[in-house]
């Protein structure tokens, strides 16, 4: 669920006199999402989206609006945040940060098209772009020492060839040389159900509140692992070269990429391996959480372990 | 006709590099707007307006342009501009000051309900009160001092009663005390044809290439004498209290604004009279113009001389 912190009509009413977005007139709860609650809004205005954050501290919501921010400037589909009479982006509400932001038409879906991936490699190769004109810094909190920590809390709680795996896994990427991958801005998140179709059209890339500094190439792969693959984790061809070809054509490809892009699609793989098994099996008191399977993940990581190549013959020509 | 300047598809394509909205899919001329030529661009990022700028200068347009970008930050439904690779908005293209705007869905109606009156009014408050945000100023070209011109240059070719009641009325304008009269950001042509509606729902105020600092309440008449009226120029009470109903919601009426409002509407009625009338009579060489009928706005004049107190008949309660 994401309604967390419930908040009544007249308080929202109250909060949009900070606004020049108009009267309250409807306010629904949002059952999406897993960290914030969301609710949409609609005023004599315009649609919006109004969140409260749960657990991020102040300096992080900072970054997330102003990537959000810096985005809609150059003209990516993502949800604008709507700044308050004072300029700024983040209020309070019911005790919590809280923005509101632009509410976009569209919906996720489930069974994407070579199209669609086309456009969503373009939208994630104008995210990297864009990006370099973002002032604030985040470090991934899903990192090579999360997933460190994470395999250790899990060790003795999950079967040994598994933390075996884990274990190698992490050690094969620590010895990784990616000091001349680029890096800036990754969404670091960028799943189906984080990107808006319309007929057809992509209409808005969401949920920004994971993105941070890291390699793009990373970025790159956990769309790969989840955009432009078959039921069994193999790729499909056709989907990932039209991402690619799409991405490229927004942020050109460096030199070493290509030679890193087999590892960089396990470490994809590794980090959300181990979120969707902490989640298994250490699920947070009092949430109603859809668990995902871990064992997607396990699949995909052993598939690209097992072939390295594979990766190569995706690359557009 | 409102492509001026002819761009061929190789010449916009090189001008998109310069922004992160992907390659260009489709270029077609539009043939609406009277003074800058314009092009809808579709990208593989989006879909934008591309606007050449055939007579202002370049810090005119920089008025415009950061009056959009204030009003699209607050959340007002108006074509965003993009900001290019080098944080800028405007650019060159053909020799000419160039820019690319969001492309907003809807249409503009020419039969308006109450509710979309009140939609347009509610719509107009927030433009005034997010104008204050706006550090440019600009004058309002179409003033006093244009009037006085305007009216000059006409005697002689109108008839001889039309030049008298031209005189007569920038007279009692020039008699009247507006130094209390809020003034702002207004947008100074706020007519059917510049808000779209899409469903029923109003999706963007377009064309702010006529605003200025003025006095708030003259933006309102201008709008009550398009809006809210019936075929023979009275007002549609239903239609005119739901638009300034909405209005002042948004951006509280003063105290000295209901005495002031039929003077306003004689002021707006006047200077598009004026315009129509040098349009009419001073065509510009080499325009395929649609001239607008300059004695519908006489007759307006003329209704709200013969009946000032019918103003305050439409004021909400």
């Amino acid at each position: 669920m994401s309604v967390y912190t419930r908040v009544e009509t007249a308080d929202v009413a109250a909060f949009l006199k900070d606004y020049a977005v108009g009267d309250l007139l409807d306010l629904q709860g949002i059952a999406d999402g897993i960290e914030n609650t969301n609710y949409f809004v609609t005023t004599s205005g315009g649609r919006f989206v109004l969140t409260l954050f749960e657990r991020h501290a102040d300096v992080e919501l900072e970054y997330f609006l102003e990537l959000m921010v810096t985005l809609a400037d150059h003209g990516l589909a993502c949800p604008r945040p709507i700044m308050a009479d004072d300029g700024g982006y983040l209020r309070r509400l019911a005790e919590r940060p809280a923005a509101l932001v632009e509410r976009l038409s569209g919906r996720a879906i489930t069974e994407p098209t070579v199209e669609q991936c086309a456009a969503v490699g373009g939208a994630l190769g104008r995210i990297h772009r864009i990006g370099r004109h973002v002032h604030r810094r985040r470090a991934n909190e899903r990192g090579p020492a999360w997933w460190r920590f994470t395999a250790d809390a899990l060790a003795g709680t999950v079967p040994a060839d598994v933390s075996a795996l884990l274990d190698q896994e992490i050690a094969f990427q620590a010895a990784l040389d990616t000091t001349r991958l680029p890096r800036g801005v990754i969404h670091a998140d960028l799943f189906r159900d984080n990107v808006l179709f319309d007929n057809g059209r992509l209409t808005g890339v969401i949920d920004f509140y994971a993105a941070c500094n890291d390699i793009l190439l990373y970025d790159v792969a956990i769309c790969l692992n989840d955009w432009c693959i078959a039921p069994d984790g193999d790729f499909d061809d056709a989907r990932a070269r039209a991402f690619l070809a799409a991405y490229a054509g927004n942020r050109p490809w460096a030199a070493d990429e290509t030679a890193a892009l087999p590892a960089m699609l396990r470490a994809a793989a590794l980090r959300f391996w181990l979120s969707r098994l902490y989640d298994l099996h250490f699920p947070r008191a009092g949430e109603i959480t859809h668990v995902k399977d871990p064992a997607h993940f396990e699949r995909i990581l052993r598939r690209r372990i097992a072939a390295p190549g594979r990766a190569l013959a995706i690359l557009p020509d």
